[in-house]
């Protein structure tokens, strides 16, 4: 246990969490990344160039106004491409950038970790829910 | 581009993502790890064992029931421990079990990500807003 105060550690606590502060930059970008669909989003991009009625059909439980939000977010955020031919009807086809992929890179991780975690937390849950 | 056709192309998907469906444990563990007070808490307590009400101090913005209820999902996910000592009035520390500290170090790396290209995401929304 450290020897500060627990006025010291507060005080120390509240310089270096300034990136978790809700004014900062980066705590709202935090905001952003800590969100399922743009995680969902990126995996499906990371296979490959998506239309935008692929990514509809693919991403299960996905609104069509929440798709169009977050494709939307990611392409002002740099993360995503979105590129418009001019067929009948028109077709809209998205790409990762450079950017995205970075990123994806990272929520990969996080993916990997779910699915190789899952069933400790399963059994956490179990005996959590026997001794309640 | 890959040489299948769009509907093999989503056939495949469909079955790759299983993770990623909406009835899938993992998919549901997912939504969970996407949550910022999740991340948050992680953080704080990477620092250190905390009692509630530093946490409460630490952590900017969160509800009194936002925190409870994210640390009793946490604890009973097995990825925090709640210790409660018979102190007038009593007192509840909070610490990271190995597996919740295996999921901050994967957390980490979102939150390191989020600070290293804050500026360039910034960039990209300048450019995006100057282009509509």
């Amino acid at each position: 246990m450290p020897t500060m105060t627990a006025a010291q550690r507060r005080d120390q606590a509240k310089r270096e969490y300034d990136a978790f502060l809700a004014a900062c930059p980066s705590r709202r970008l935090l905001d952003r990344l800590s969100d399922k669909w743009v995680t969902l989003v990126l995996a499906a991009l990371a296979r490959g160039d998506r239309r935008y009625s692929e990514l509809a059909r693919e991403i299960a439980g996905v609104s069509q106004k929440m798709l169009t939000q977050t494709l939307r977010n990611m392409e002002r955020d740099g993360m995503v491409t979105r590129t418009v031919t001019p067929t009948v009807p028109v077709t809209v086809d998205y790409a990762l950038t450079d950017l995205g992929r970075s990123l994806q890179g990272v929520m990969q991780h996080v993916k990997d970790w779910a699915e190789a975690h899952i069933d400790d937390i399963e059994v956490a849950r179990e005996e959590y829910d026997s001794r309640q």
